[in-house]
């Protein structure tokens, strides 16, 4: 497999794990030895493997956990990095997704992680205006 | 000054070009070698530079552009690349944002922006539930 293919795959095994809410596979795809940072949709800038692990516990042992497809992903390699675009399908809404990636011996492991509100794909015609969340919603 | 301050500083200039809405100087932050992708806050996940620069043609060109302040910027270095996550001030509401770097010809420039809406650090006690969009708002 080509290196967008591998990093494409790492990405998908992420979504597969919320998707069945594997916590200690949730685990095994974050980055050991890189900094780790997570923003969720509407809360904060996590920082820290610890803070956003725990963010996870808390996300997959959620009794009202909502399914989850990832649709539309890119891959872009920088060298031993790489990042993903994509959409979230997500209990019948739509989010649009970062995930960072780092290289760590040979495997693509998570780095960063932020997903916020979108309009699916074929709705949208063009950027939303800059604007702040109290006008947005 | 070490990595980190050159990541942070070019992460300010970023945000002082979005700030007077100066297009050429947004211009030169983004990269021009590597792959380049954006997401503003409900809208698609665009890649490719001139689609990404169009769009902050509309944003910096619209007459209604809030002023933007950013807060609370953190960089982690991960060799030729970095990443940032900070909130951005915008017209009284707050986004959560991350902000990604490749090193290009001993220059950080920006490769890729997402942010999303977010509530404002003292008003969090945890990160929010991990719901879509249309319960999210």
């Amino acid at each position: 497999m080509s290196d967008t293919d591998d990093v494409l795959a790492a990405n998908q095994a992420f979504y597969d794990a919320f998707a069945v809410g594997d916590l200690p596979g949730m685990s095994r795809i974050w980055a050991e030895v890189e900094p780790v940072a997570c923003i969720h949709p509407g809360g904060p800038a996590l920082h820290g493997r610890d803070l956003v692990m725990e963010s996870w516990r808390q996300i997959l042992g959620s009794g009202n956990r909502p399914g989850v497809r990832c649709r539309g992903a890119e891959a872009f390699l920088l060298g031993e990095t790489a990042f993903v675009i994509c959409y979230e399908e997500l209990g019948g809404g739509v989010l649009a997704a970062t995930n960072l990636f780092a290289r760590q011996a040979g495997a693509w492991r998570l780095v960063h992680h932020q997903a916020g509100p979108t309009m699916p794909p074929q709705q949208q015609q063009q950027p939303m205006p800059r604007q702040p969340a109290r006008v947005l919603h």
